[in-house]
Formats: C-alpha cells, structure tokens, sequence
C-alpha cells in the first residue's frame, strides 16, 4: 500500500516537538492508511543533541536548523522553533529556496513574513501550512481556507490566546485579582516569566492578522491591529459584566467595514448566551460570520503539545496525499491590499466605567456630553464604590452603537469638565 | 488564470439546489481565485422545467437526473435530490460508472449505499463528497477527515437535527408541551408533515453512522445504530434536568467501547456547561474527542439553503483543486469491519423518573432493587406530582456509571414489585 515514505526534518524539540514526535510514532500505520505514505523523522534540529527518550530512531541530528533546511534529505521541514526573525525565519527561507515543503507553528513569524513565505512556496510549488500556528488544536485555518471557500467573511472573532482566557475566567469564577491569576497561570505553566506577549494582546494580535489574511483574501498586515491587553481588568468590570449579561473575553476580532478592513484586538463584552462568551479556562473559540453559512463556531484546545501536533499533522497528511492549496487560500498575487480601517472609526456599543463626583449635576454633565455626540444610552447604573463613602460613585453606562471617536471625545470632555475622576474603563461590546 | 470550467450537473432545484445556483453566480470570481476554475451549471434536472429566476444561464434542461448523470457533459454531478434509493441513488451510480465526480448532501443514501459508492468512486479514480450530508454548513466531514487524521477518535456526539433541537430548545425555554412545539415547527417549515424521520431520531442515525464511519475507520454500518426519539420527553423531565444541571438534547452518539463500536441516538441529558448543551434552537453541534486533540466542537447552522449551499462549494471547490481524498478517509479495503457494541452494554449515567406509590416501604423497594444489581444512586429527588395528591409520587432518580441491562432489569423488577406506576422514562446520561 505505502508508496516511498514521507521524510520530515523536525526542527525543535520542545513540547509540540516531542508530541509530534511520539503521535507520528504511535499513528504512522493510521497515516499510512490514510495518505499512502508513511512518515518518518529522518533529522531533527534542537539546542542540543541526545534523544529525550523519544522515538528518532536512526534519525540525524544537526546542531542548526538552517543547516537541516539547506541540506538534510528531506520533504518537508517542520519549524517548532518559533520567533519572527532569526534561525526560523532563516531555516524556513533555506528550505523553501531548496523546493522543501513548510509546516509551521510560528505565528510570530508568519505575522512578520508570511507574504513573502507564501510567495516562495508558490514558486517553488511547495506547501507553506500552518495549522498549529492559530487555534492549537482547532482546525480553524482548514475551515477558513478549505471549508467556507463558498462564502464572503463578514466577521471573524476569536478567543486566541489561552493564557488571558485562564485568567479571565478564573477572575470571574472566584473572584481572584488579575495579578494573583496571572501568578497562578505562570505556576501552571500557562504563562511565560515575561507575560507581555500573552497578556499585552501581541499573541493574539499576530494570530488575528493571519485569520484576517485568509478570510478575506487580503494581504497579511499585522502591523495594523490596534492592540489592548487584559492588565486594567478588574473584578468591578467582571461584576459589572454579569450583572449586564455579559463575560468579558480577549477577542481578536477583524470584520469588514466601510472603511475597510477593521482589525482590533481588546478585552471585549460578549452576551453570555454566544459560544465565545461560553469558551471558558484555557480554551480558544472562533466565530466566523460567512454570508452563506451564517454564524459558525469553533472550540478546542488553543494549546499544549498533544493538540497542537494533532494540527501539525493533518497538515502533513494534506502533503503527503499532494494536495497544495495556496498558503492564504489564494495566489499571493491575487491577496488584496485591504484598506485599513481605522479603530478611531469602530463603531459598536461600549461599556464605559466612571468614577463620578457625587454632586447634584454630575450625572447631568455626563448625559450631556454623551448627547452632544448623540451617544444613545441604552442603561446606567450607579454604585456607590465601596470603600469611597463621600466623595465618588462608581457609574456603569451601556451605550448603543456609536463610533470610537465619539465615545472617547465625550469621556474625554467629563474629564476636562471636572465631574470623573481618572481615566474611565471603556470596553467594547460585541454583538453577534 | 482561470484554466478549463469545472462543469457541473445540478439534480434538484429545491431549496439549496437554488441556493448553490446563486451562490455559484455570486462567488465566481472567488472561486476562479481560489481555485484557478471557474464552476458552470451546464445541465440541471428537476420536477419540471424553468429556470424559477435562477441564474441557469444556458444549462441544459435533464427531466430525469439519471439521464443527465448518464450522458450531461459535466466534471461534477451534484446530487441534491434525496431519498436512499430510487432516482437519486441510480443517477449518482451512473456518474461514478462513467468517472464523474459526485458531491451529495443524501445522508439517506449514503448511510444505505455509502460503500458501494465510495468503492466504486474509488476504482474510477473520483471524488464521492458529502459535506451537506451532516451537519449542513458545520464543516464536520472535513474535520474528521483531514483535520483530525493524527487523532484516534474516541467519542464523536452531536446534535445532528435542527428540528429536534429546535423543539426541544422551545419546550425548554418556553414550558409548552412537546406536541405544541411541534406543531410550531411544522408552521415554520422546520418540520415535514410527516416528522416521524426527524424526531424518531432516524435522521440524525443515518448522519451519525457517516460520522462512525469516518470517526473509526469501519465501514458503514446504519444498522447498527440504536434509535429512540424525542416524542417522550415531557415538561417534567425538562424541569428535572434544569434542577440536574443538565439539558435534553437528541445526540447521536458513536464511541469506541471494550465491545467495539457503540451507535445510539436518544434523548440524552448533559451538563449545561458543555458546548452541546448550549447548542440551541435549530443550530447543529458535534464534539469530537481525539486522543491527541481532546475535545473539539463545531457549531453552526445546520440546515437551511445558504448553509448546505457552502457546503457543497467547498466540496466542489476542493475537486476544482484536484483533491481527491478517499470518501471515508481510508480507501475502502482498508475499513474495518467494526464490531457492534450493544446498547444492552451501554455504561454510563442513567436519568430515571419513576411514578411511586406513596406508602411506606416503596423507597426502600426501589432502593433495594438497584443495590442488587450494584447501582450506585448519585442523587434522589422525590415530588408529590400535581393533580395525582394522595396515591403516587414522582421520583427522580441520577445513578453514577451502570449498564444498561442492570438499570433495565431493576427498573423491570420495580414494576413487578408493584410499587412503580407504568413504564419509568430513562433517559441516558452523557459526561464529557
């Protein structure tokens, strides 16, 4: 049944790289039957030599991966190296240069990169896939490029970054500050020393960039996400939340508007009844809003080794049976250049929070302001802060759809006006 | 760019036959950029001729389907006219005899004909795809088949029908009995007039035995599936579910078991965390449980014409490419003749509503009648039933992990005993 074995350059030993390693182990007969060709590591790169009691057989090692991509004898070269520059960037031009084909899970690098890699691959009539790069274990770059090529994208949501969703959601469930469930995260593993990348909204934002690329045949453009973290979360915006019927979430989300292509990446309000709103602990969800599909909903392990070689590997069975798709679902030459809308122009319904001086009047000068840039307030809420007696109340407002530059001008003037004290929390909301 | 059309041969002009032929005329371009062809409707068949304002262009007209799969010059027969056997069956093996390709959304068939076609596709070197079949616009087919090849499945449970769910979600949310909810769906064309197919769970047991087939690698085996429907379950089962912690919802559930291959469909209870419980109204859900991914779910619309219309693209989308993946992700040879588990030997949770005779000693009875057969109760709820004041009780019983034949046999025996009141409603528990 086999016809001659599919030879794979693993570069990269860590979790996902030693999953690999054993799943391709444990289900080469499956592959076999599958795709017709067996798999088989036959080099591997790693920091340094030795095994790890892992299944490489009589497989070579080389101390670069670049090495490996320039000379190894191999069909495709597996980069789990990571990093948007450097040796990845570098090993994955050598092997695509050579006519190797691609399977990635360097989101950063493909964020940086990926037009110019997709280019390559097309030259070559090689693969570029990246399935593990976004969503884990969730088949989201299958679906977007494969499953809905019947549909126009209106919308794709997405909860990419499991590290904020574990913290969110254990803020909500126990009532834990974000910076002692982000110390659990890191105790679990789920975060790195440095959390920037995670927590800032950079993960998420490269991730986005790609899903954006693909679901509306645009060129990538990660530069222009605009980007908020989960840091300013606090236990009162959680409360507040629920009480509104709402979670709050990390969402990258890039949708489609007038002004062009909208790709934004903040902590967002989404109505406890979506799926994403349901996506709970280290989980990723996906929404995709196709004009002929509807709503379709994705969720499943964002991350860990097991799921992520799961994606590594349908991936490599799609080039062991000869299937070449372009990297983002199209030529490179027929990406368009999406025009950038800007987050100044969004327009949706906002969750602001205000600490208000309690005084006949303040509540009026908000309503005011908000009036003059016809912000339709659709409720408001107000809490004495505990703790704050006297002086300020705490002031939840929901507004209905409005622009970024209208809310943020309003707030901006209540502050000038002397009735809010500090910068206001505003979280976007996100309708389904 | 583009090169040759893919011309296809549309049978059936229902619903989505009209939805593929305006999304066909409205997605071009994105095709031809997608897949370097351009998809032509050169030959359509249907009840009657008339092009009912659709974009036929100059197709040629077929009254008899196997007609046009016979002698229609087309890449592609398109298969949406249903029914297990008869015309539909007969035209789509006329295709394949003369090496055309075929995409179906014919659950009915494929569940009674799916070998034969997928071996006879095989020999002739073309594709048999069936995304439409199951799950409408949720790309399950896809994801089992290529997404989840480095998996050994476990588990695959979904909610297969949108009609079932759809009355289910209503009798929930809006305590109206399940006749009345039926007759509302019927009145939303949700229903046939005939709904025996839909909510005798026959339906969902031909998508289900799909799913097996590709899930495990076995050949098709619909008859195996085990079926009850939802014509049963009442408002008090709904509102002790509630108190539970769980929904109702009609599954189809295939998994591997120490005695081969279980298939049911039934009402089951599951917790209301899980993506399947918050799968509502007409929305289809499948969770799939793979050794390496986990659990991954996939929501989205599970019928309508849009829907099922971005299904069949994909699938035409994928053979303008000139991916030729086996049917059932193996060649046919090479799928296993599954072994049957039993429902008898079904272990799992029960659900048990019990109507009870109020007198001493009945309790103690039921008690009794589980224990010998080494039942363990997780939980008892006793209510005086409602317009019933003085003789009967109702009884809620939850039992942790049992087997069916145990939980039969005592429940059997109560009944003997005397103190249960007409046949107790079981409904299965499904823990994720």
């Amino acid at each position: 049944m086999a016809n001659r074995p599919l030879k794979l350059g693993l570069a990269g030993l860590g979790t996902v790289g030693a999953a690999l390693t054993r799943l391709i182990c444990a289900r080469s007969d499956d592959f076999v039957a599958r795709t017709g060709r067996l798999p088989e590591i036959v080099a591997y790169s790693a920091r340094s030599a030795g095994e790890r009691g892992l299944p490489l057989g009589g497989a070579h090692f080389y101390p670069d991966a670049r090495e490996m991509a320039a000379k190894a004898d191999i069909d495709v070269f597996v980069e789990l190296i990571g990093g948007a520059s450097g040796p990845a960037y570098e090993a994955v031009r050598a092997a695509l240069a050579r006519g190797v084909h691609v399977v990635t899970a360097n989101k950063a690098m493909l964020a940086a990169h990926g037009l110019e890699l997709a280019d390559m691959a097309e030259k070559a009539a090689v693969a570029l896939s990246f399935e593990a790069a976004v969503g884990g274990g969730v088949p989201v770059i299958k679906t977007l490029r494969e499953a809905l090529v019947g549909n126009r994208i209106q919308r794709v949501s997405g909860i990419l970054n499991g590290t904020c969703n574990f913290i969110l959601s254990k803020m909500e469930a126990e009532r834990i500050p974000f910076d002692v469930c982000l110390k659990e995260a890191q105790r679990l593993g789920y975060a790195e020393a440095d959390p920037t990348f995670d927590i800032g909204g950079f993960d998420t934002a490269h991730k986005l960039s790609i899903l954006a690329a693909l679901a509306f045949g645009a060129r990538i453009d990660a530069e222009a996400v605009s980007v908020e973290g989960i840091e300013s979360i606090t236990l009162a915006d959680l409360a507040a939340a629920d009480d509104l019927g709402f979670r709050i979430k990390l969402l990258g989300v890039a949708q489609r508007t007038d002004h062009g292509v909208e790709q934004r990446v903040h902590p967002t309000m989404v109505a406890k009844t979506t799926p994403l709103a349901q996506t709970m602990g280290v989980l990723n969800g996906v929404t995709i809003d196709g004009d002929a599909v509807g709503a379709l909903t994705l969720v499943g392990p964002g991350a860990g080794g097991d799921a992520t070689a799961s994606a590594v590997a349908a991936d490599l069975a799609d080039i062991a049976r000869g299937v070449l798709a372009p990297a983002f679902g199209r030529p490179v030459a027929l990406l368009a250049e999406a025009e950038r809308a800007s987050i100044q122009r969004h327009e949706g319904g906002y969750y602001v929070r205000l600490s208000v001086l309690d005084r006949p009047g303040s509540m009026a000068t908000i309503a005011r302001r908000m009036a003059e840039r016809t912000i339709s307030l659709e409720s408001i809420v107000q809490k004495r802060a505990s703790g704050d007696a006297n002086a300020y109340v705490s002031v939840v407002i929901v507004t209905h759809a409005t622009t970024e530059t209208s809310i943020r001008e309003a707030l901006a003037l209540t502050l000038e006006d002397g009735v809010v004290r500090e910068k206001p929390q505003v979280i976007r909301i996100e309708r389904p």
